[in-house]
């Protein structure tokens, strides 16, 4: 079957039942605590490891991005991974696709990106590879040190479900500069799709309340359907409680071409649907079994928007109804 | 100025240079020893960590590679670096270009090459992302340990310069396929392209008689250049020492269509030229105080070809004639 009929999900796990049939693991390797399906494997010694590709036109434009943006959004999404595994950064290694035509300044312009980010969290850029491709690549691959690694496999029923930041707002962001509307009048949309600064320090602060967390990549849809199927749980998601940004309901009202005021309802549940199935977030969801956790952490925004119950699959529970919530996040290979 | 005239060495110069003084080692950061610069980085727990891109039509063909043989050559020529530091691979990373045409059995076929390589090294398969591209690409990070990695920057005057294996070996088995040529009658060579094993266990039985050490991936020329800048030293070459395969000389006689008699002198330059400056050999090149080495380890030739003096440059020793030595192998800029 083709990976285009396929999708994503399914070719994943077909990547990861070939490995984990074929590999070594049984002999007595030691030193890998978590192999593949997490968002970093995980080493006996607390070393966690992730890596990302990023490829023009596909995770970024040129468009409307500077090579520094470039740098600072792919550095910001490979760091999400360590954030997402409660670690700390140590070492980015960038492997780079670069057309001949590009110039030394354009490079030092894309360097100084990832370095902002980098830096701000401690972390060297220790590594790399470069290749000669028509378009602009780039794959990164983050080393950090996480003391109790927070997994997709450990939540439990009872456990009420958390997100920092907003949900959908990169994705506000995006379709604003896309649609070449005013960057002033949607700032944080676009600030989260251009540089979606990791919740690293936030993770590190709630770690000892969390029980499971990814980070939002793929949209809340699919990333907490990875939870369900990892921890083997029920997830029940509350829509009227879903932290969304009044940027994103402006921009739907926009894109829909209506007076905000009669919009409201009409497209409240467009908005959430919105709100769950678009990803680049890179907002932290976790499960905790604490009820009251604090609704801001480093002055990011926390909001308990959901439960874990015995059981499998995810929920949307709106007007007291529970619909059936399909993983409908992005998908590189169903377009 | 462009890439395509900068070439790839003094790209990387460029964004070392522009890493090292913008990162953060000043600031106390302790995990890292080696940072940007050698074959692999090296943590100070001796974890070692290395990053290698392929891309179709750049570093294999799918006119003549299976996807097995594509697994295995990406997977040979990462886990090389960890050999190149005297290291044990532990893990691989594997982050993915997928045409959307391809198949769930074209993926097996290509993560099975894979996995039958690091599975004769013990190492596992942990983790990865996975792209829709038009053109298939790999990205691999693997990830080692080294009780004494073996550096660049090590070399000593005085000391004799050893390669294992052959000069040019994979560049003839590139050759002949490319040529269709028969496989039968080139079978060491074209395996070599095909799967070249990196010597890790040679290196770890040579370990304590090393003092610096590169695989050569780009090519003698310029792996040699590599050690000689980056352990500010002169390197002589015995152009009569190079060990060349009788394959590599019948191809350039083939290719030359002149008879193997008369041939075998007139090209005597052209077939050192072609040794030193064709890389994918995947051999180590490594210098040490000993002047007798075994000429054979765990059945793989040892050759003593050159000697390091104080000074700087490459020169090729030839009927008693230094021939200074450009870093001729491949760039990826440069074409």
């Amino acid at each position: 079957m083709r990976l285009s009929d396929l999708g994503e999900v399914k070719t994943i796990e077909i990547i990861k039942n070939l490995i984990s049939r074929k590999s070594l693991r049984a002999q007595g390797l030691k030193e890998i605590k978590i192999g593949i399906g997490d968002d970093c494997a995980v080493f006996n010694d607390g070393t966690i490891i992730t890596t990302d590709a990023y490829i023009e036109d596909i995770h970024f434009s040129l468009d409307y991005f500077s090579l520094f943006d470039i740098g600072q959004r792919v550095a910001c999404g490979t760091l999400s991974d360590i954030g997402a595994m409660a670690g700390k950064p140590i070492a980015l290694f960038v492997s780079a696709l670069f057309p001949s035509n590009m110039t030394d300044t354009q490079i030092k312009e894309l360097y100084s990106g990832m370095l902002s980010i980098s830096n701000r969290f401690n972390c060297e850029i220790s590594g790399g590879d470069i290749v000669a491709y028509p378009k602009l690549g780039l794959i990164l691959t983050a080393i950090g040190k996480s003391k109790v690694p927070k997994l997709r496999s450990t939540a439990r029923p009872g456990d009420c479900l958390y997100i920092t930041g907003y949900c959908g707002l990169a994705e506000t962001g995006r379709l604003v500069l896309k649609n070449k509307l005013s960057r002033n009048m949607f700032r944080e949309s676009v600030k989260r799709h251009i540089c979606p600064v990791p919740r690293i320090n936030e993770a590190l602060k709630l770690s000892k309340y969390i029980n499971a967390m990814i980070d939002t990549s793929d949209g809340l849809s699919t990333d907490a359907f990875h939870i369900s199927q990892e921890s083997k749980v029920r997830i029940k998601i509350f829509a009227g409680k879903l932290p969304i940004h009044q940027e994103t309901q402006q921009l739907i009202n926009r894109l829909e071409n209506r007076s905000i005021r009669a919009q409201t309802k009409v497209c409240d549940y467009q908005t959430k649907s919105f709100a769950v199935n678009n990803g680049e977030d890179y907002e932290l969801l976790f499960t905790s079994k604490y009820e009251n956790l604090p609704q801001e952490i480093l002055g990011t925004k926390v909001t308990k928007i959901g439960r874990i119950e015995k059981g499998r699959g995810i929920f949307l529970i709106q007007n007291e109804k529970e619909i059936p919530l399909l993983p409908k996040g992005y998908d590189h290979f169903h377009r």
